[in-house]
């Protein structure tokens, strides 16, 4: 099932890129049949009708698929290498993740930020692990939020951050996950939160978690959390 | 707590990149306290002694930490990219994995198999992932392996594929794992398993099982897996 993204519902035509790989790649041609989603949950079933360059399509069949009945959302400082940002999104998008919040710290460099996590980008390649994931929702992505307000505003049921005082146990994010319920995880930056970061998450709702018994980089933090949360919601 | 890598039982000496590591990143002189392990549980506490380029050091304490009381060995056909094989390396070395085996299948593309799986660089990337996340085991990697003959091979009490097949429920990695107990976990190309791979590794102990709802990239197949079987052990 060669499923594509076109998220302008007035829009009836494969984009640029889409184009191309429709027909280069996998060769398809006016007549053949393809899956388009918009993204936020539409699936419809298109015949090709292509005129050039232009690879137009005509909708068959539609329907409103459901969402999940939880939502991940993952709240991140960002990494100071553009790919490894890249790669986080694109993993955690592939696992299950409904927002992918990017939160300023006060260890995270600022310098590098704009060109470290650019929007447009990201938002690329989470609709392509949308796509070969055969899913119809994109995640919802932000960049450059404040950690103050950011942490105020979390309305979850479940608010979690990933960090472990030393000589306190701590529990397992998996065991905090209860069934039907949205969580937000935070994820902290490779020096870690400061002292008043973590008082102020748990000033306002939020509970230290584990994400396992070995120190993990800022992005293997993201999706392994993001996968212990999904494990949670359907085992 | 400054970790270094040093296999070598007859070297007291940083080999030339942990060296210059060593001066030039964390500004280490001599008298300075650092960690050594060989990656096979030892652990040195030792004292720089640098004398020019060589950064020799002398061995104050020593101790052999013990291993997990459970081996978590993934069977991997290698993807078509170098990057994201060496990905999937980095990220099960963080999160924990005693044998990483590519092994290769009917769907995997025999012309870019050297290139691709680099055996120096993949070892290369998970030292750097032991130290980074504070172990002191390295996983074993080989390549290259056929695929009849390794499976014939797994010893493991737990042997499982990561295989669903059409319109049969498959139960999730997560629910097959004994504590205590090996596991071996097959993961496959792009491509899948051919029938004839899914009927031999049935007949030779494997167990069919899912990785989740969602379609994954074979290297976030592994890491899920990998990490799934991680959080089974543990928690």
């Amino acid at each position: 099932m060669h499923l594509f993204y076109q998220p302008d519902p007035h829009v009836f035509e494969l984009d640029e890129e889409e184009a191309r790989h429709s027909s280069k790649v996998l060769r398809l041609g006016s007549g053949d049949m393809i899956y388009v989603t918009n993204g936020k949950g539409l699936l419809q079933k298109c015949r090709l009708n292509i005129q050039g360059r232009k690879v137009g399509y005509e909708v068959i069949e539609s329907k409103m698929t459901e969402r999940r009945n939880f939502a991940v959302n993952m709240a991140i400082a960002p990494t100071r290498k553009a790919e490894r940002n890249e790669w986080m999104v694109e993993k955690m998008t592939e696992i299950g993740v409904e927002r992918i919040d990017f939160v300023v710290t006060e260890h995270t460099n600022p310098e590098t930020l704009n060109r470290v996590v650019n929007l447009t980008r990201l938002n690329r390649i989470a609709a392509a692990a949308m796509k070969q994931s055969q899913q119809y929702y994109m995640p919802v992505i932000t960049v450059n939020n404040k950690y103050e307000p950011f942490i105020k505003n979390v309305g979850d049921a479940i608010r979690l951050i990933a960090y472990v005082p030393e000589q306190n146990t701590v529990e397992h994010v998996f065991s905090k996950i209860k069934k039907g319920s949205d969580t937000t995880l935070l994820i902290g930056p490779e020096g870690d939160f400061s002292p008043k970061e973590v008082e102020l998450a748990l000033e306002n709702g939020f509970e230290t978690v584990s994400l396992g018994p070995t120190r993990l980089r800022t992005e293997t933090a993201a999706v392994a959390g993001c996968h212990a949360i999904n494990l949670a919601q359907i085992l």
